[in-house]
């Protein structure tokens, strides 16, 4: 064996990188999450082989013909195989490898190559069995119903089966709306229509004119009569948006990172892209989908990226992919920083602004205008500003500008270069006029006017205090998300349909896999409608739930050292990124003075934000 | 050597399977297709081997350490590089490995580890290098620009740039639009608006209704504030149309066989696909994403699917993809003989619609449905059809529903399985409400009302019958697409080109990739809008730019010897999937007798098809 080692090493360079005994180590050793096909656990080193197209298929070939001993043989023995159950995994994306799949143990007798007898395959079959070509197979064909039914028992036993809650947001009483029946009101406070653009009187104007003028639908590609001033109009609305030169739509900024990542980490010869670890599934498919080779860096650390470019080749094209506001925490990327690495790197940088366009600088283009909030505010140049030294921004139509759809917007070159390759552009229906024409409106509204997302964040930092007060775990960030921690996948979804049912407030529970196992929460998101009527109500209602669960307080997680943030004393303090300054908190510091405190100030300041928002409602209807 | 090769081929399954002479040719022999990170052509060997992410990832760091000489050593010396210049590759998709990318000749001395001397990256590197971290390299890095400025130099220089025509669809002057001045009018031929639902009074009233109550946007994922009573009644209405037991609706049709190829797939272990060589791309990208093994079958060719059915292990999980209707050529898959070899094999069938869907069936619910179109016209139990014994239908409500969107059907587990675990469909905002309330008028009226789909078919007839008799080559097919054969990108785009500008009908040409080189078409799509004044326009314009152009004509390639169907004396004739009968051509067969001939015949039909279709549209207003 070692010979035979030694030999084969100057042929294979995984063999010649790797030493003889983290060879026998792989072989030997296994992943609890990886089942082979016999039924046992699969060896480190037959996972390895399975990733790989040649080997992998060369192994399933024999593995079939061999009923899998060689298989076995062929990674040092039997002995990789053993009883050991695996343990479910749950995936937040689907793996790129058809071989890693778990077998859930419940189906064992059932499992692929142990078939007990021969039987036919169904009723049907043996119907439908017609002409003259090769004979049936005589062994059990796989049962994909039972399949069904254990990935279905996997998500019931874990507790991440989700079921959805029937919510019909009411324009009309936003942030209103009704259950299944059209009378039971709920408030809703975790919908991502941040700014209530899917009311806004312009919005909707513009979307029946286009309706009655132009119908439906788009009724084509953007390549075969799906083209139309609609797309042409709403892509210069974005590129000014973000003062780049060319932007391009998709069907959503799922379709436009999976499109955009898969396209260029394909084209790019040899291309690394670098990923923050709590990057949003769509850009982790898009990683997948590029078969580029990917190194994910810590959340947030400059320190680590940097480490991670320094190892690569320097002529090796890189791409830095990161978002601005990660929406289930809040957190803020370090953009500037990261740009500096890009250069200093030679990579070119992929920011996701899905949670921040709309909400932040002065035109509403996302975190990385706001950066330079004087300079766009006051209309001097943008160049060298971190906005303009972003390669590549994606955003949505659908969260802040309250319509569907996604977009990319960087220079006119790389746009060009992703419509004509991008497959996930190319192959699909155009979005409808209507839904253009209101997306450009909505847009172009918030980039004219500051007062939706002002309000927004005020009501944010109005609930984050008073839950503060109230010694509930509110997730420390910058930005304009409230996580609140509960910290257990049952009792959020308990704490989710308590409020729904006793209190009317709609907060989904955010379980596993979209947060880790144990930090399970509550994912509150303000508007400019959750005027403190609603706020009220809210903290009230939480304050009873987390009594009559029992859930921890900020006080209890603090006596435990701390948690993620939550009761952790010697974490520094975190500071919004709206400053008071920005927010017009500034001449109200009268108010401070006159003793009314921070939430005093902060009630004036929104009765003044109010009065404004009527009379801009007003002037649009 | 031999010696090795001896040794190794114990080690590893490839090395196992290929024989030592194969393995040396292969090191020898390259493809033009493919340049090494040095700039010469990569050989065979290395292209197999960069595609495995074992052996690529260290051929990528090996490479990088060494300069690549160990990388031509390793696989059979440096004779595997030669200075061929290498051909540009196009796609219709992105390649699922960064590593097999094409790299343009034209820019080989700026190709990545060729670097003539140090530099820094850029200007703003340089004034942004801040910090106490690793050195700057102080190599070249990557030329992004350049890189994208290629692409785009390749699609001009093959003529598959694509250039998008403005075209804007008036709902109020079907099935006319108006280019970029609002007062241009033209006529589209090939939109996808099949029936003109897109205008469809009934379908505009539910829309502007659910606009002004629910608002513009979904406001979130189906889990977090997106689901709503839209969703679920359009998920029932599309369920009822397909007889099953439920559906499951996304985006887009796209995204809906991506995510759910790419979801069961990966799932499934050991999961093999096959899949039909002329599927849509977005099945060839759900496949790739899936990782599972993927084998061709010949187009429509049952035959050749079964061949590879049979070599197949029998317990091996399988999924058949194909179409019914091939949106390109107009043929239609043998879904029958599909199912039977389905239940033969024990695979099951993953039926695309989308050019069907609205289209066929008494229903509008696809071939599926048409093909037993007694049955279901007369509401006998549908247990045993075609389209009951499909396991997965997927279809688009952007096409003959006039409206955005896609989604599959099929058995509760199977939906609740793709909805629990694609992130495609987990991790995007809801279509609007407004347009899945839209989309579910559509798909009612067209269940009750079998007159748009009936006209439609036929204006197609009579367009087919028109232009044959004028020796204009049409691709004979059973469907609904008018092929109208060029055989020349660079033709083909001139004759769109003079269509719009000369005759003011937009007809987009259609080149490689969609289509194969030497196969460009003009596709043309009636509609019921499609008038006698609009059909001869049509026919009179072509006729007039085949002259102008010297475009081959039937008689043309007849005297070939025919092509794809054009011309071929010894083609079976193609009778239409729509028979007489179901078109209520039977009762006037007097006109034939009276010797009006088939067109005159036809064009009696529709006189009375449109007065029907006028008292239906007048009852909708």
């Amino acid at each position: 064996m070692e010979a035979l080692l030694r030999q084969s090493r100057a042929m294979c360079p995984f063999l010649n990188k790797t030493s003889p005994a983290t060879l026998r180590s792989m072989s030997m050793s296994s992943s609890v999450k990886h089942t082979a096909p016999g039924g046992g656990a699969m060896s480190n080193l037959q996972l390895i082989a399975r990733r790989c197209p040649v080997m992998g298929k060369a192994l399933s070939v024999q593995s079939a013909r061999t009923g899998n001993s060689a298989l076995a043989g062929a990674f040092g023995g039997t002995r990789a195989y053993h009883a050991k159950v695996p343990k479910a995994r749950l995936h937040t994306n689907a793996p790129n490898q058809a071989q890693a799949v778990d077998m859930p143990s419940a189906r064992r007798e059932h499992a692929p190559f142990t078939p007990p007898m021969a039987q036919p395959a169904t009723a049907a079959a043996a119907q439908h069995q017609t002409g003259v070509g090769p004979q049936p197979p005589k062994a059990a064909v796989f049962d994909y119903d039972a399949f069904y039914q254990d990935e279905l028992d996997k998500k019931h036993k874990d507790k991440s089966y989700r079921y959805f809650n029937n919510i019909n947001r009411l324009a009309q009483e936003f942030p209103r709306a009704h259950m299944s029946a059209p009378e039971e009101r709920v408030t809703v406070w975790c919908s991502n229509d941040y700014l209530g653009m899917g009311r806004n009187q312009h919005v909707l104007n513009r979307m029946h004119e286009t309706l009655d003028k132009y119908g439906a639908g788009a009724g084509g590609t953007r390549n075969i009569s799906g083209h139309n001033q609609h797309a042409m109009d709403l892509e210069s609305t974005v590129a000014k948006l973000h003062a780049k030169e060319a932007a391009l739509v998709f069907s959503s900024c799922y379709v436009a990172n999976d499109a955009t990542l898969a396209t260029l980490g394909s084209k790019f010869p040899n291309c690394v892209i670098l990923s923050d670890s709590m990057n949003h599934a769509s850009m982790i498919q898009g990683i997948r989908h590029s078969g580029a080779k990917k190194v994910v860096f810590k959340h947030n650390d400059v320190q680590d990226l940097e480490n991670k470019l320094a190892s690569l080749p320097p002529d090796v094209p890189k791409i830095i992919a990161f978002e601005s506001v990660y929406s289930m925490c809040g957190s803020i990327g370090p953009i500037e920083e990261i740009c500096d690495l890009a250069d200093k790197y030679g990579a070119i940088t992929f920011l996701d602004e899905v949670h921040a366009v709309g909400m932040y600088g002065p035109s509403g283009a996302g975190v990385a205008e706001h950066l330079d909030y004087e300079t766009y505010a006051n209309g001097r140049s943008t160049k060298g500003t971190v906005q303009d030294r972003i390669d590549i921004i994606t955003g949505t139509l659908g969260k802040a500008y309250g319509c569907v759809g996604g977009y990319i917007a960087g220079s006119a070159k790389m746009v060009d270069t992703v419509r004509s390759l991008a497959p996930g552009f190319i192959f699909t229906t155009s979005l409808p006029p209507a839904t253009m024409a209101g997306a450009k409106t909505a847009i172009e509204y918030q980039m004219s006017y500051q007062g939706d997302r002002r309000l927004q964040q005020l009501h944010t930092r109005a609930v984050k205090e008073s839950l503060t007060k109230m010694d509930i775990p509110v997730l420390p960030n910058p930005s304009h998300i409230i996580p609140v921690l509960v910290g257990n996948a049952e009792v959020a979804k308990k704490a989710s349909d308590l409020l729904l049912e006793k209190h009317q407030i709609y907060v989904q529970a955010i379980n596993y896999p979209t947060v880790p196992v144990g930090q399970e929460r509550l994912r509150i998101t303000p508007t400019p409608g959750h005027i403190k009527e609603y706020r009220d109500h809210l903290c009230q209602a939480l304050d009873s739930v987390w009594n009559e669960l029992d859930i921890k307080r900020t006080s209890d997680w603090a006596r435990e050292g701390g948690f993620i943030g939550v009761g952790q004393k010697d974490a520094q303090a975190v500071e919004p990124l709206w400053t008071d300054e920005q927010l017009g908190l500034k001449q109200f510091e009268e108010d401070l003075k006159a003793g009314e405190g921070a939430l005093g100030m902060l009630e004036n300041v929104l009765e003044r934000e109010h009065v404004q928002v009527r009379q801009a409602v007003a002037a649009a209807a």
